[in-house]
């Protein structure tokens, strides 16, 4: 069902320094924008191969991201999986017992449609599907 | 210096368990193994498209992941990166400033050269370099 990694997800407090890093070590920026609701400022680099890093960082006072950095400390929040039909593939694995956060999928980085999967379902692992 | 993401390391106490989530999803079993101290089991699961997830589990009491588990509960434990001279890259890293785990590699999953940095210097995601 899941094609490949698309990008992971890496919770930081200062993105600016979390682009320099990647960079540091061989990464190229490919873009930097707010998600829909303005709340979490992310960015997407590419570390070669086709692997994609993506640092997220909270852009308001009440993006949730705050109280996950402040529970858990900055790093990895979250791992995408492309996929070619991403309806077919929530359904998929609604049926299969996995519980969704998003029934409905919504537009992502670069208008991507996403969906996220309860980690309660996936042994504490956050799923972004990504429809590529 | 990094070619691109290797492989996904997540903590599980179920490798099992895990084994068969990813398997649900597409994954297929590369193998398993124990490191060489014995105190960690981990398995290797082909997503596609190059990329690769690793469950990894604690294999006896003394285990350290026990007290990772304990602290984070299951879920993402470190991303792992290929590179091609993988003593070059640790010295590269250390000029650069940041800390090493391991200041010499040593034979991790199919006795491929690993080494990891101290996530304190990488913005909380623990990093594995991996000479491929």
């Amino acid at each position: 069902m899941f094609n490949r990694v698309h990008h992971l997800g890496i919770a930081v407090r200062d993105i600016d320094a979390a682009i320099t890093l990647y960079q540091s070590v061989g990464g190229t920026l490919i873009g930097r924008e707010f998600t829909v609701d303005g709340k979490v400022e992310l960015a997407m680099l590419d570390l070669g191969g086709g692997s994609r890093i993506e640092p997220i960082s909270p852009a308001t006072p009440d993006s949730f991201l705050h109280r996950w950095l402040d529970e858990r400390g900055e790093g990895l929040h979250h791992v995408a999986y492309a996929v070619d039909d991403i309806s077919a593939s929530l359904a998929d694995l609604k049926a299969q017992g996995y519980e969704l956060i998003d029934e409905v999928p919504r537009p992502g980085f670069g208008g991507h449609l996403i969906a996220f999967i309860q980690p309660a379902s996936t042994m504490g692992a956050l799923w972004e599907l990504v429809q590529d």
